[in-house]
């Protein structure tokens, strides 16, 4: 893939390589996401631990592509398309981060409420998990091919991600009415749930950054209708 | 203020214009806390919709002063110090929009809560909030003067903070297991209060792009005692 042939093979081996590793970096991200429901629903303490323990990983990655970037803005000087990228790269890999920190969180509320009675919780969160990990997949599938129209597809998953999420929060709410001395336990359930539906913002805000890149437009604060207008 | 001699007279120019719309926005930000705490806790729907009509200004600084930031390196093409500066000023507004986000959340709140019965449980939050407020006006204080040292100061902050919305989240589920019926109106309370512990997380980011910036070290994800020791 050539983004913009002005520039030297060596600066052109050089932004590839970071892309490649945010690429790969949000293939833990994601992995890391999908282990920590499987811990949670699967009730497996160990595979929990392992999701906390490996968030290191994905935090040395984003100090370390950061670095990079750092680096090739100094060395190579990028200006227009190039620049764009790397400034897509700097914002992308803070929000995989977050979303690496989200696992980390699901992971110690399954480590937390381990019990077959929190299960009955617990279960509350599978469709809502695995929605965000869908939109996590395929925004960096987007961000692979740097496809805008697959990055304004993703942007409106969220509205759906965004009702499932409610629902999980009305349906623990009246968990939380019939027995009361279950709250502290229905509580931890729902700060996953909202870390989860935080995953789905964090995913819109990659989409900007393609488009950001690709387009040269910041559709940041936008509304979906702006945005489309925006691709136009 | 100097950072770096051997940058050209406009250069510094374009630096400090960028410095100072950073502080500017803090100042924004700092408002918008402090007027939808106000707006909370003397039941002032008014108030509170000022809030929330002004947040696209915090937006809008956001997406302006990235682009000088993106405009100035590719015309400048800093290095070393000027670079980080930039690198840290693109971080440290992502961060403040965010608390930008936070202050109209709390404003939401007041407008969709305003009954009297309702201000018993806002009440709660008030230190909680004043400690949020009195971080970020540090953390800005330490911004404007690049002050390492006060830096770390405003990093250890966050414990206090930490501190006092876990008791604000345990007095509001008594609340809530003495009269469940008011169980949907706590949690709001409580989403806002957990927004505002999470702005003692973002100043603590901005902190880390001040110590990058002066010390040329990354130290996120570090540990208080390695951030200690960083600093020596």
């Amino acid at each position: 893939m050539h983004f913009g042939r002005h520039i030297s093979g060596q600066f052109n081996v050089e932004l590839e390589s970071i892309r490649t590793h945010v690429l790969t970096m949000g293939g833990l991200v994601e992995q890391q996401l999908s282990f920590a429901m499987q811990a949670l629903h699967r009730d497996d303490v160990e595979l929990a631990k392992k999701v906390i323990r490996d968030d290191h990983k994905v935090n040395a990655m984003e100090v370390s592509i950061d670095e990079a970037c750092t680096r090739i803005i100094a060395k190579r000087q990028p200006t227009a398309k190039d620049l764009r990228l790397i400034m897509a790269i700097i914002k992308t890999i803070t929000d995989l981060e977050r979303i690496g920190d989200v696992a980390s969180k699901i992971a110690q509320g399954a480590i937390e409420a381990p019990s077959a009675k929190d299960q009955k919780f617990h279960v509350s969160l599978e469709p809502l998990c695995r929605q965000a990990i869908t939109m996590l997949h395929q925004v960096l599938d987007a961000f692979a091919r740097m496809d805008v129209d697959a990055a304004a597809e993703v942007h409106k998953l969220d509205d759906k991600l965004d009702a499932e999420y409610e629902a999980v929060i009305r349906q623990l709410m009246t968990y939380m009415m019939e027995e009361p001395k279950n709250i502290p336990i229905i509580l931890q359930v729902m700060w996953s749930a909202r870390a989860i539906e935080r995953v789905g913002d964090r995913c819109q805000n990659i989409c900007e950054y393609i488009i950001y890149f690709v387009k040269g437009k910041d559709v940041r604060h936008l509304g979906e209708q702006s945005l489309d207008d925006a691709l136009k």
